[in-house]
């Protein structure tokens, strides 16, 4: 089975918008075990965007074209299609009345080049997940099929989960389902976790149940991706449990969260777990991990606030070895913050020595000291978010410790 | 004159990696007046990377191959391209040279495979700018050309700016250079800039000597982009610099910066220019505030640091009106952190009324105070962004002002 991805619309090709949403596609095709071998993007032209998709008919199974399914003139994906599919378009009445809801719901007046949107090529059916006023669509072409989705993000992965990504694993005959499951890692590298989990990797490779693979995710570290494939979601799931089960111990603490866990929940997963609040102070990293802990925490029941500080030698507030100013600082956050954890990154100054990229973090649990040096080797930017990412699995570990 | 971009690697049609080269060199042929009707994605597979140049060769005069060139077995596109000139494959001893003194200017050990990427298509020449180990190609085909850039984005750039961008104007037979300016501005809508600028815009399509156009660059304004065509670059400068000198009192403090300014490097070139230093107090946006300033003043010279809060009602430190507040959180930014400028951003309690998502940003000049309230519709992340540069704003509009 395979299924090419037709990105339509002239500002793609201009670089004023990036196309993400073939690589979402590319991502969720491949984890249903279908074949992706070409994605194109195209502007909006009748005859070219009609040339893209019979080359992808002829060369593929499934076409999936994401875009150009709006209310204006330049939105003409339908009309390509009804033109392929050759028998014209009927305006469904249904998502005609449903579109002009819509509108009504929030107070906008709808001008009548929305109702393009109802138009619908004959021997189309539309996708019945909704999110905006755009219908997708499902265009049956002898044995082929081509899909419509709207180029917004949401509206186009509520259709791909809920109808094309089931339709194209129907399609392929394939029996059962395939589910995954990501353990997110940090501290790590791909080699030290390929040669611990080399045994479950060979197991797995005989018994056929489940795979093993592994994913940079840049400076969020490496994913551990399990990948189920069994008669129906509850078995799919069951191999997973099974495969996390045997796999967490070997990796140990390196594993800080799954799926869409990251970092900065997991540690106040933690927290909340131990009815603890956070205060954070921070130099090098200058607001990184304030910004990131308040997005994790928006209503900031567990993260109470933090501190950004020039830390530069001669600053009279801040003397003292490196581990002392992370320390007073930690301290200094969690008081004025009123938090029962305060946590701290500084960077040593040059005349302390220390390799350049070294970082020191500070944590006190209410009064209770720990302290990390870590030395990274990067660019500023990058040091700076490792700084932050490591500056809480320092954190993490340290509350689980105890 | 049509050029078509062949992005190659398997991880881009797996989600691994989004592609944002093919995005930025579609910007790049647009602002050089060349036609990009396709853009293609396409695995590390010999004959479906041969199919898309072929068929780029067909409806295309230029064919922009990106990836593939490193050192792995999977890296083909040097092979694929060979193929399709006909005359096999060189190894350039000048450039195997090259690679080797690379490897031991950074101390590496360099396997074999390296010097794959000295082998060179029979009939094309190798790109002069290299800042990895791969070079990229010229590789005329007839009267049309395939150029081969690594997927790594700064080298693949830095080869489109000094050779490929060159060499295709030339081939389009463009006389003269087109060039380029960004105003950007921040507070006025589309359709509010147009309407400002229509006179301009008038006289410059009878003229024929500059286009403006405006594009939307999301949370950071709208970009209003004059292009000037002329015999060479002083001209086209000296077009743009007219241009500019017309446009900029009619849009008056809208404008913030040009080209790569920031609405942050903006604020800190002011505050330099007046000798003041910067500390801020947030909460709404919860330390991207401080992050972005630190980001932009990375030395912390101007910007002396951040407090980052939770502002809940009822918190003992934060009583008052929501003005009062952030007036008060601005001078304790100022004196906390030693710093001449205060700069604060709070949102008004739900007991306060006003609109849902109102900002209200205060700033303290040595103790000279100034207020403004915006109300932001958005949801919750993107009013956080708004907020910081609607604060920035305020902040650069007040210090212009005095």
């Amino acid at each position: 089975m395979r299924c090419e991805v037709v990105a339509v619309g002239t500002e793609l090709l201009l670089g004023i918008i990036t196309d993400t949403n073939s690589s979402w596609i590319g991502e969720q095709l491949a984890l249903s075990g279908i074949d992706s071998h070409f994605q194109v993007k195209v502007g909006d032209n009748f005859e070219r965007i009609e040339a893209c998709i019979r080359t992808a008919l002829e060369r593929s199974d499934a076409v999936i074209c994401c875009g150009g399914l709006g209310p204006t003139q330049d939105d003409i994906t339908r009309d390509v299609i009804a033109h392929i599919m050759g028998g014209g378009m009927v305006r469904d009445d249904a998502i005609a009345g449903e579109i002009k809801r819509r509108f009504e719901a929030r107070g906008r007046t709808m001008s009548a080049n929305n109702l393009r949107q109802a138009d619908v090529p004959v021997g189309a059916v539309t996708i019945e997940q909704m999110p905006g006023t755009a219908p997708g669509l499902v265009c049956p072409i002898g044995d082929k099929v081509i899909y419509a989705v709207p180029g917004v993000p949401s509206e186009m992965r509520a259709m791909m989960e809920g109808t094309i990504l089931p339709d194209l694993r129907a399609r392929s005959g394939a029996v059962g389902v395939i589910r995954s499951r990501v353990l997110k890692s940090w501290g790590m590298s791909e080699s030290g976790l390929a040669e611990v989990l080399s045994e479950r990797i060979e197991a797995l490779d005989q018994s056929g149940h489940a795979t093993i693979a592994f994913q940079a995710s840049g400076i969020e570290g490496l994913k551990v991706r399990i990948t189920a494939k069994s008669g129906d979601e509850a078995a799919a799931d069951a191999i997973l449990d099974a495969e996390e089960a045997l796999i967490r111990p070997i990796l140990g603490d390196v594993v800080f969260g799954i799926n869409d866990d990251t970092m900065e929940t997991a540690v106040i997963a933690q927290l909340r777990d131990r009815a603890l609040t956070l205060a954070v102070a921070e130099t090098l990293t200058g607001g990184i991990l304030a910004s990131r802990m308040t997005a994790a925490d928006p209503a900031l029941e567990t993260f109470r606030g933090g501190l950004v500080l020039a830390d530069r030698d001669g600053d009279s507030g801040l003397s003292g070895t490196a581990q002392e100013r992370a320390m007073r600082l930690a301290e200094q956050a969690r008081k004025t913050m009123q938090a029962d954890v305060g946590l701290a990154a500084v960077t040593p100054f040059e005349r302390e020595g220390g390799t350049p990229g070294t970082v020191v973090a500070a944590a006190s649990i209410k009064g209770e000291q720990a302290l990390e040096t870590f030395v990274l080797f990067s660019d500023r930017n990058r040091m700076r978010n490792y700084g932050v990412i490591s500056t809480l699995d320092f954190l993490r570990k340290t509350l689980a410790g105890r």
